[in-house]
């Protein structure tokens, strides 16, 4: 089924869909251990929950892929993660929270170190530190604020990281990358991939050549390379798609700007797993959407630290009353993807999922771990079709045919 | 997910990945047993495999569809079963293992008899013994090497069965077929399907002509009959796609033939199950992807023979530890369709399969069977989505998105 079948089906409603997302929760078991980080969790609230509700797991994008953050949460809320894929400029600009506008191309900048023949020395400019990367960013769009009619944005992201974006005008993507991807050859010139970008083309030679003249008294970044062009795509929001006045609630950047890219609001910045779930209590009678984001899943997992991954999870379990608390028609707990110790990066490992509402048919789960959940009742499920289950359950989708 | 997505995704590496099929594997209970043939079997190393391994069910085309053959192995290597499906003329050239050219048109050829007005009275020439056929096919070929500038080429089956394939020029495939499919009916002419197909018709009708003529002194086998007509298509091979070195340990023409259109090396032509696992052995080093195909537990599935198909299965279950001594980065251990003794013919039902890698992630199943691998991590999957699996557990596959 075409993810977006479901949307035809939307019907308004008063219902209230909590999604309590632990990210890069899938794991595995490691060093000898027979479980994974779930399954050596104490999760009392978590497997209560999943007596009561429908278990099962899911695929982020189908099986053997491993998704980055981007195509994973495109997933989650039902958004064909491959159609929709997400181009790295808009990653780079959702990742520090970059608020986009539809005339805008985006474009992430690599601070670098040239010879003086323009030969690449440093692709990375010795990786300049954070407060480097701000003041040379300030440097430049001190200097360069405008080409022709169309607005120059710097903002800078980390080390030698920062987003170019440029607002207005026809502005195209196919545009050749200036990172020679090696040390030792020259930077290469963006010239235009097709006859229509010729404009975007002699634009961007212009800025890279100012920027060249701007940086040449810089020791280390006295050169940037542009990558992974990005036209800024408008995609449909929550509210239009299915109705929902969604509120994120997520405290590292790229998440807060996937979940503005889908138009949700964004609530506070929480400083603590503690914090988020409060925050969604406040504003409960606000929204009848809302996405709880849990990063430090991910994190613990990609430093390969097992245990503080296990403590992770024991630590969101028993936060989990305040949201059960709530009474929330639907409340879904997983993750976007998983993210095993053992492996210290993300992978294609399937997800482990809870779906509760009084209308879910119960199934023998009686413990939320990957292992339970293979006998659960939603089995294993591509994750696109998580949004369309969850709506059904808030009863927001009318009978199809007569 | 399109089976071809995850070309995008492959990346280099120097893994090894084993796929080791029983033709035919999955079965049935029969006469009153309560037990599959696999069930029946006593299976003590595939059993403990099962334990360290994700397991579960396969589709080979998708609910309800019992595949042949070459259907079967294009979802086991990851190419869509139904979008590449084979013509007959290739799968006929394929299973005499017939080295197919870019410039072939490949025709199934049935020997037949006809009274002297052109009336099929025997659509089968009384089924030919094989030396009959060998010996027709020699005298047409003395008789018929050229036709214009096109090559033609007979080649024996078996009993009225033969390969005729036409090589060089624009040839088409929309020909008419010539058998009336009843007897008391006039051979048909090839004629054109199309305007593009008439020089080939033109050709056909010669060569029909001139086989009449050749074939006129024989008691049965005084006819030929012209069906499934296919043009060779090229594949992209498994080093195209998924950049592996593959070699087919096979003893069976088709699966060799099938193999060889894949772009795998054939290795040498096994005698016994236990000479194919040696092979496997002894070329370890010089490959990274290994197909060893297992025939007879499909053939005594066709017999009927449930005990017999029992035995090749522990035979196999012996041969394992051969296997797993060469420590293969992915082994996985399946078949390619469903061959229940208890109906003597292929079939439907799923297949079990087992995926064995340090990445897998335990399940609860304990024992290689049918009903076992209902519970397995993997679920129910369609066969087209294996390879990906057992590329990204062989870490060949890079992450999709940032």
């Amino acid at each position: 089924m075409d993810p977006e079948f479901i949307d035809t089906l939307v019907i308004p409603n008063d219902t209230k869909i909590v999604f309590l997302i632990m990210d890069g929760l899938g794991g595995l078991p490691m060093d000898g251990r027979d479980q994974t980080e779930l399954e050596a969790a104490r999760t009392p609230n978590l497997d209560q929950l999943a007596r009561k509700s429908v278990c099962g797991l899911l695929d982020p994008i189908g099986y053997g892929v491993t998704p980055g953050s981007g195509p994973a949460h495109f997933a989650l809320f039902g958004y064909d993660p491959i159609k929709n894929n997400i181009g790295r400029g808009i990653l780079e600009a959702a990742g520090i929270d970059f608020p986009m506008t539809e005339r805008d191309l985006l474009i992430r900048l690599n601070f670098a170190t040239i010879d003086k023949n323009g030969v690449v020395v440093d692709r990375r400019a010795g990786r300049i530190d954070n407060e480097t990367n701000k003041r040379i960013c300030r440097k430049l769009q001190d200097s360069i604020k405008k080409l022709s009619d169309v607005e120059v944005i710097f903002e800078p992201v980390r080390e030698h990281r920062a987003l170019l974006a440029l607002r207005g005008g026809d502005l195209r993507e196919e545009i050749q990358e200036t990172d020679p991807q090696k040390t030792g050859l020259p930077f290469l010139p963006p010239d235009a991939l097709v006859p229509e970008a010729e404009g975007t083309a002699t634009l961007l030679k212009e800025l890279v050549d100012k920027a060249r003249e701007v940086l040449s008294d810089e020791a280390k970044a006295n050169m940037l390379l542009l990558r992974g062009y990005s036209r800024y795509r408008r995609y449909p929001s929550l509210k239009e798609r299915f109705g929902l006045n969604a509120l994120a609630i997520a405290n590292y950047p790229m998440y807060r700007g996937i979940a503005r890219l889908l138009g949700m609001v964004i609530g506070p910045l929480p400083q603590t797993i503690e914090e988020e779930f409060k925050a969604l209590s406040e504003h409960y009678r606000e929204y009848d959407f809302f996405f709880v984001h849990v990063k430090p899943t991910d994190s613990r997992g990609e430093d390969g630290n097992f245990e503080a991954k296990v403590k992770v999870i024991e630590e969101v379990d028993a936060l989990v009353p305040l949201v059960t608390d709530l009474n929330p028609d639907v409340l879904v707990v997983t993750g976007d993807h998983s993210t095993p110790a053992a492996l210290a990066s993300h992978s294609w490992h399937p997800l482990p999922v809870i779906l509760y509402s009084t209308t879910c048919r119960p199934d023998r789960v009686e413990r939320f771990s990957e292992r339970d959940c293979v006998y659960g009742g939603i089995g294993r499920m591509p994750m696109v079709h998580l949004m369309g289950l969850a709506l059904a359950h808030a009863r927001r989708l009318e009978k199809f045919g007569a």
